[in-house]
């Protein structure tokens, strides 16, 4: 790699002068400037290199600059770059079909997005026109997408300004150690969840819900690995009530969570696998190679669509770029064990590497996760467990990034999300500098 | 180009088992297959070659398989392909400050989205955001895409089961061969579309308009090129009512019309030009070869978010991939005259020779458009001007697929939409297939 300083001032020029930003006040912005990046590593125009621990926005779930998924997009410029979405390619077949092989025997279509967000709003139009119902459900604790009905269906602070969608309810998703529920272990939480969430079904009125819609992990909220029993509860009270189940797998599928869907690796944790009507993803199934998401279908609401236009679709369904980066990325993370991995990291290193470091700190109120899919809930007080301060979360962001590594904060959480693809050796790197890290911010408190 | 009919037959097969199709009744697709293409020509596997003149969705504007497009998008894969829009890249800069250029001194950023849905979406938020008001009016005869509010903005059938979003009010539109306003002329139905559309304003409540949204060119709804003084007669009365005034652009923009945008190629007709407030954008910027879309900002709007967050965002915004082309497709463009050519084809040779067409027949009540973006307003009886029937309609695509022209409709019109880049041979070779294919349905009907 070739780099060239100005290019990094030019880029940051550029930017701050031509580039209006996501979720942001545009004033203060001081981007980054990214030149390359391969593996779990990427690095600046003046040579500095990072640990990825962020995945980006978590979704480089493959890595940086994947030889074969790059290779992918290549070889499909060579041949059919683009194309309408009434056409067929044979790109977006084979696509279809990877996914759903992973996805298993309950489902047979896929429909294709850009990105997670449309893919959920199709998800919401499914669920309500094969149901004839009105209402989706979701939790305050989530994100969606920013588009008209998902972000509204978003519960956290993204949603306030944004609510110009209806039909939309919220409840509490269970979060055992900030407790909505008064309960003292994760599964009395998981009973007063649902509890809840049958009150709620209730008292919105059952027969006018079409769909419930869960991040199988939810991911941006701080990465609420489910307590025992919570799914299947929610699975049981769809069912009794009619009701669609949507996992929303945009963040927590396709190796991110140790198996190729977030429902999978919990199943296997519990032993009982809790499969959902519809399932929304993006981010890792191309690990974010080209902009695609989409929506994967079982028969019974496909068939539904047989003989009735399903009214929804958009100028780049099954892209032929995003989808032969779709075929690529899956071949590459099945031949090269690359879920598995994300599994064993999780399980043996990175999982025990963490509860280490909380034993030593402090701050570190709870560690919760599963395969490359952390969170480290960081408080001020371990008894109160009162959010550690913001002043306190950027000390800490600087000094990381100092020592080399791309963190990824959201409010009072550090959330450990190298790609899939990590080693050992750099999960024993990054934990030393969070280790290090944590020691310069005790001393500050 | 070897091509193997198998292939044909396994991407239909892959098509039919597992793609789930936007805007459709799944059971009696029967889609074509395109194995690739080349300039404004696309074939199947059984070497079939198609005149494509629908340019796709509307939006392969530089012509199929552009060497300088895909080899950009290659050059890109090599050094960047993804990263998150928190951090600058420099193909994002680069592809923001073409966009500009071409935009005009009254435009200072952009925002990139995924699509035009999505475009229009982060459009309205910002005008919502910017007024403090609500309401965004629309026409009924527009397309804004699928998502939650862009589908809501949308007038045509679209928008009827997908409702679920508040804050919109529709209006008509001006659309002389058809008035909505007992009109006999352009200029009379330019008026009395502003009488109408000022009685909407005040009658929804002028205070509580955020937006109005206009496709510059409506495209889907059949491309009615807007009557003298219809659009300088909306920007007055933005202004008069402090309403922020936004053209979608989405299919009319980057040479589609003949200029850069459709409203500039207008107001080179007209001999002013009437500048909006926010552009979005998408198909043309990079001719659909990596999803992607956006909305160009003014100073006045991106100021008001300089010290206040804006809530919007997703996790492709200013896709690498997708920049890195947005930046060989404008330079290309330029450099080859593409929107020149654009420009020409429809002064010199499209128009002329549609007119002529509809010289000698009947069914065609009216020819529209300017640049590479006409319609044939098809009738049954030209006095009555009631629709061509769909079976006929049916015939007459059956007839061009037949002859090697891949059509578009839309109702009862045949939209003549080639890429920016088509050559006077094609065009006449294409007016050749289309007089033949009318002769062969005036012997039917
Ligand atoms: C769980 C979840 N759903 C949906 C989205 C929205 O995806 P996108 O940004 O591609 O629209 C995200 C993005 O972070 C997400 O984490
Ligand atoms: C005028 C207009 N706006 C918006 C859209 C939606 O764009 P997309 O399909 O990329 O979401 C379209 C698509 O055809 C369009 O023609």
């Amino acid at each position: 790699m070739d780099l060239n300083p100005e290019d990094g001032t030019l880029a940051y020029e550029l930017d701050r002068a031509h580039v209006f930003h996501s979720w942001s006040a545009q004033g203060a912005l001081k981007p980054m400037v990214i030149a390359g990046g391969l593996g779990s590593t990427v690095w600046d125009f003046d040579g500095n290199r990072y640990l990825d621990f962020s995945s980006q926005l978590i979704n480089v779930n493959i890595g940086h600059q994947h030889p074969a998924v790059t290779a992918a997009i290549r070889a499909q410029t060579e041949v059919l770059t683009t194309i309408a979405p009434a056409a067929a390619n044979l790109a977006r077949g084979r696509a279809a079909q990877r996914i759903l092989e992973r996805a298993g025997h309950g489902f047979s279509k896929v429909f294709f997005t850009n990105g997670g967000a449309d893919a959920n709003e199709n998800a919401f139009r499914m669920a309500r026109l094969y149901t004839g119902r009105d209402k989706i459900l979701s939790t305050y604790r989530s994100y969606h997408g920013n588009t008209g009905a998902a972000v509204v269906a978003t519960g956290d602070w993204r949603r306030m300004p944004n609510e110009y969608a209806r039909g939309h309810a919220h409840f509490f998703g269970p979060y055992a150690y900030r407790s909505e529920f008064w309960s003292s272990s994760p599964e009395e939480e998981s009973v007063r969840a649902l509890h809840h969430l049958e009150r709620v079904i209730v008292s919105e009125g059952a027969s006018g819900i079409a769909a419930i819609v869960l991040e199988t992990i939810p991911g941006t909220a701080g990465i609420l690995v489910p307590p025992p029993g919570y799914l299947a509860g929610v699975r049981a009270l769809c069912d009794r009530y009619g009701i669609i189940l949507i996992f929303d797998e945009v963040m927590c599928g396709f190796g991110r969570a140790g198996g190729w869907f977030a429902f999978q690796a919990l199943g296997d944790v519990e032993g009982e696998t809790v499969v959902p009507d519809l399932i929304t993803f993006a981010k890792g199934v191309n690990s974010g190679y080209v902009p695609v998401g989409g929506v994967i279908i079982p028969p019974y609401i496909a068939e539904a669509f047989e003989d009735t236009v399903f009214p929804g679709g958009l100028t780049y369904s099954g892209h032929p770029l995003a989808m032969a980066s779709i075929v690529g990325a899956l071949d590459a993370m099945a031949d090269e064990g690359i879920v598995a991995n994300a599994e064993r990291i999780g399980r043996d290193v990175l999982g025990p590497g963490l509860r280490a470091l909380a034993e030593k700190h402090d701050v570190i109120g709870e560690v919760r996760g599963i395969g490359v899919f952390w969170a480290l809930d960081l408080v001020a007080d371990p008894a109160t467990r009162e959010p550690l301060p913001q002043a306190t979360i950027g000390a800490l962001k600087a000094k990381l990034l100092s020592l080399g590594l791309l963190p990824i904060f959201a409010d009072n959480r550090l959330h450990v999300v190298p790609p899939c693809v990590v080693t050992d050796a750099e999960v024993a790197q990054a934990l030393a500098i969070y280790d290090e890290a944590f020691a310069s911010i005790s001393v500050l408190a």
